[in-house]
């Protein structure tokens, strides 16, 4: 064998990727694109440039049978079906649905794509995804006047006026840099305006809500929704959304620490010393021998499958299907929402709330007791992929434990607010006023929003110890509790 | 040479590890676990084929001499030594000591592995971790009554009734998920269950205190702790612990943030940066060599060498025997304790805390001066590695300086307590009264047991400035004593 | 081909970096350091050998021109050009300027490399940051006399006599640990010592101020600043200083959480997925090539091209250049401070402070709306290279109206401070008191130092959601002041 042949033989051993073999066109539209958009963004470019859109055909990915099948759709536009997905073939689709196409070089242009777009090849996954509490994310917050109130008191812009705090409503600005940043805007066309380009004078639409990537954004198109939260931009990566940092950008605050929770549990631990290695691209994903330990994607949403083959848990964009309980505490730990929409639940109050401020379930808006069999059943079939019997059934005792004692601990500090209310030492409910302004309610929605959130966190992950007790969990809600009775005990001394 | 000669030895140079020369036969014990628990626990499985447990045998373990020996113990059994470490060897080992064991397909199986049964083969390091504080982790715990009564103020069932808060005695499912879930957990058999499984109905031991990795775990073979906390699972992995996150599981919440000062000092800023390049797996450990920052267990527990081949330090699973002086505080920071079990100390007024509420130690029960001077000369070895003597000693004065005037700091905030005591605004010690449960009391128990922790914290691990001032350091301590005094005042005023 | 040829060809493929065909030879003055050295101290000089410095000469460096250029110097002497740069050159450099030099087996040797010396290269680098406002982070912090008065109220050493806590002037070892940690120690000569090492009795000099590598340290050279704090020690590293892990030394505590926001942002999640992969060592830095999203130097620092070579950002170590404002409270955020040396600032009330405490801005001491705008550009500039410019008009709409609505609620806040201290409920400035020492001044200051920093370092960086919110954000703000009107109402009742 002569050196040259060496060379061209590790050439193509390093630098091939097999991808290459096939044969991916790119649409004319898709050149036009490029010819500017390749030196304007190069980011943009090079992202897509790295991505399985800019090298597969939706019709050779529709090849793909079983498993590892990553296109969900059969009926693809020809058009769409027979070329690379290029910038076209996403800002171009549906324009007719797109209130914000506009006309851009003999195109019409739209800036977001929506999963109304990403459906005409992944149409299984947008399903399931509107499916999905995620994608209601904002209605759930918006038309549900109570999570409204407790959210003006948080980010309303506060006034101190006649030795009297308040706060008045957000600016629809500040709220999308708050709530709706995760929650979603609602994007939409505000007008149009002229820029002097490289190309002359060009116009564009004037968006408002945007940028935003929130799992619940309002789309021009009217979906719900942005695929871009976990899948980033234009690599659209498996890989990305498979790691646990995809889901740390809305997951990793004190009301919902999932990220924090995991990075200190075992299974966060084992990760953190040996992700380098692992396959976070194999489709399917098997057990073992792509990952050694489960990232969120792997317990939540992934197709798995065990060494052998055999499927372990079919992949699902609706993401509440292997949870029976829904943990953070509105006010109190319970059943999952039977629909994406929690806006029309209604508690025996007549509130918009899971359950009742004594843990009495709303049950006709709840799933039943056989679903939530269910749901843990698919969630342990991850489990014992690593975990004897006897470890998955303790694990999830304790979990039941944890989710009624915490729930006994919000009940409590609900007692001792009601005495508060009772004796008019603070407003609650009633009169217009608000039971989330006063200092000392603040105290107590924190010990359910915070610090029984954190503690369910911590069992539901097993990451439970140290953090779990003293970072915002048992340690501080016991530090509330105390709080309340010393600012009652104050209070009550001083009527004497 | 033939193109296919070439692909055998470009196979042989990226496929096969070092290893695979030698021969590790399988008992047929392990081969029988095998043939049906590949399928079953395909996680499990593959976590122990990547172990050296799975490549090497006892014996050859037993060739390797000097520095790079891993197996410690010289009268391994025959059978033992002789076959892989797989399934079987462990999980069959020592069977009558178990109370756990139980008939399986004609083997007595126990699920969980012990210290006592990785002793068989590591017997120093089993002995190290018996005089490791670490292993007495659950009793120092449990029967310290002082110590029990913070816990129960913390995780206890809170009950409000008759307008008055206190805490119950917290159940021991909720313990295991709070204080037990690192001191460990009381693992024990309460009974046997029958399970309906592929190979029809089989017997099966039902376990209280599980799942538990917690490092001073009572196992029922009466053993205390449990090599995986920080070695995790099947694949038993060097590495893993060499890394700080393998720590972090137990060492990173507010009161022992050991992790979270690592990462934001000039050590952890290394690792991030450069330790995808170390080699975890070497042994020994050469510094600047295998690693150019010192990870968690390069301080405390790892055998390190010079880039000569002379030793730095002798490894050591009592791992304070690099530490002088023990700074998280019970109160004060104080000198290590002689012994492991801590619940035997008394101080000066008969309370089994290393020093009383005027820092007084108990000096009989911690250690000399002269112990303390050497282990900080080990600790300072590893420093002079990459520091000059002026960096390291003006490093440990600091050091001294912190331990000083935080404890200063603590003195101060228990002469305001002792106050609020003495004028019986709160109900400290004395008529079954705890010291903990009340809120001010809480807001002086948070300034020993978090804020000067985490003084102290980036002190010693060179991680301070402004997060040793921000995070729950420096400013939380003087916002916790304005705090107090606030709540002084106005009781004071009040009673005028 | 024979194997042997192959085996060579393999070797020369995987072990030979491209410098080695360069000649660097080594002074014999660092010969003559490294005979010792390198047994004593191995981790300093096998960082030194991974270094640039070890195998490139100065001479070497100025030879390449334009965007790879890595030295800056034009003049550098003879001796320094032509000879790698090893221990001697730098530590024996410009060693007249240096009080902490000292006679060491005929070398007048000091321990310090400042920027001074580095300059001897690298004098633009120096040139530009002796204008950063970091380099005057001590005196920008000493010379001010409010916030001296904060930093005692944090940092002092807490004393209660006659029922009364008072903050006494910290220790300057303590200060050391704490804000002058990062913000830079007085490094000074106190005398001499003499230890016995192997080769005899030797002398030292003994240093206050020392281990420090803060930004603003004040060297025994009388120059500013520490390269180390974030090229850290010897290996000198540019991709060391491109990865966020750098400025979290010093920016990840709650009053400055950039680090925090980062890994919670877009940005962040896809830096964690992907950076693996990326090139940190590349000269330029060619954005979507070398990396796919920024870490904080490309946005602050770096010098980035485009794919086709156009420069997108001069690299600047003035790393202000591209902020319009300072966003961290005092107690507004307001516009950047035009000068480095910020002690000379006086608002409206004779104040060292960018404000005053209605958020009237001292306008002649910061930087001008044009000079906001073009350093806004700028910035743009580089966020253009991945986003269309209605995305970065939306992003920077938002974080003027969060500047704006965090000041407002900042000044709500100082409403209700100024209505207690003009009831005397507490005293503020005036007859010596300090506005920082009280329980409830302490949460008037934490609102602007922790809450409204964390709410605008969130917008700035996109960060924002569920971590701007909850994490010590928009969340804490709305209950702090809650808090501050509770205690006024309470104190108010009490006084009726």
């Amino acid at each position: 064998m002569k050196t040259h042949h060496l060379w061209s033989f590790l050439v193509l051993i390093f630098l091939c990727p097999p991808a290459m073999a096939q044969e991916a066109p790119l649409s004319s539209a898709s050149q036009a694109c490029l010819a500017c958009h390749t030196g304007l963004h190069p980011g943009i470019v090079h992202g897509w440039e790295q991505s399985r859109h800019s090298r597969v055909t939706p019709q050779q990915g529709q090849q793909v049978d079983g498993l590892a099948s990553r296109v969900s759709a059969r009926d693809i536009p020809e058009d769409l079906a027979s070329v690379a997905v290029g910038c076209a073939e996403c800002h171009t689709a549906r324009a007719d649905a797109h209130a914000d196409s506009f006309a851009h070089n003999g195109f019409q242009v739209h800036s977001l794509v929506s999963p109304d777009d990403c459906a005409l090849c992944h149409s299984t996954e947008r399903k399931e995804y509107r499916q999905n509490i995620m994608s209601q994310a904002r209605g759930n917050l918006m038309n549900n006047p109570v999570y409204m109130d407790l959210a003006q008191q948080i980010h309303g812009q506060p006034r101190f006026a006649d030795g009297k705090l308040d706060f008045t409503l957000a600016q629809r600005t500040t709220e999308e840099e708050s709530c709706f940043f995760c929650h979603g805007s609602r994007v939409q066309v505000q007008g149009t305006e002229t820029r002097s380009t490289d190309m002359g004078p060009m116009d564009f639409p004037v968006l408002t809500g945007w940028p935003n990537q929130g799992v619940g954004r309002q789309n021009p198109d009217n979906s719900l929704g942005s695929c871009t939260a976990c899948h980033s931009r234009h690599t659209f990566s498996l890989a990305e959304a498979r790691k646990p940092s995809a889901c740390k950008e809305c997951h990793v605050g004190p009301d919902v620490p999932a990220y924090k929770v995991y990075t200190t549990s075992k299974h966060g631990n084992i990760a953190a010393a040996q992700s380098q290695n692992w396959d976070f691209q194999a489709l399917p994903w098997t057990v073992g021998q792509d990952f050694t330990a489960p990232t969120c994607a792997a317990c939540h949403i992934s197709l798995t499958v065990s060494p052998n083959g055999s499927l372990i848990a079919q992949r699902t964009h609706r993401m509440n299907d292997r949870l029976p309980w829904r943990i953070f505490g509105l006010i109190y730990a319970h059943p999952h929402p039977r629909e994406a929409d929690t806006s029309i639940i209604r508690n025996r109050d007549d509130m918009p709330l899971p359950t009742d401020f004594a843990n009495n379930p709303a049950r006709e808006y709840l799933i039943s007791k056989k679903t939530q069999a269910k749901r843990q059943e698919t969630m342990q079939g991850i489990c014992s992929q690593c975990h004897a019997q006897s470890w998955t059934d303790g694990h999830f005792q304790r979990l039941e434990n944890t989710i009624q004692t915490s729930n006994q601990a919000v009940h409590t500090a609900t007692q001792i607010m009601q005495t508060i209310w009772d004796q008019d030492l603070a407003q609650g409910l009633g009169d217009g006023h608000s039971p989330f302004d006063e200092h000392i309610e603040k105290t107590w929605s924190r010990i359910w929003l915070i610090n029984a959130n954190k503690i369910r966190f911590t069992s539901a992950m097993a990451g439970g110890g140290d953090y779990g007790v003293f970072a915002q969990g048992r340690y501080e809600l016991s530090n509330n509790l105390a709080h309340m009775q010393d600012w009652l005990n104050q209070q009550t001394k001083k009527t004497d």
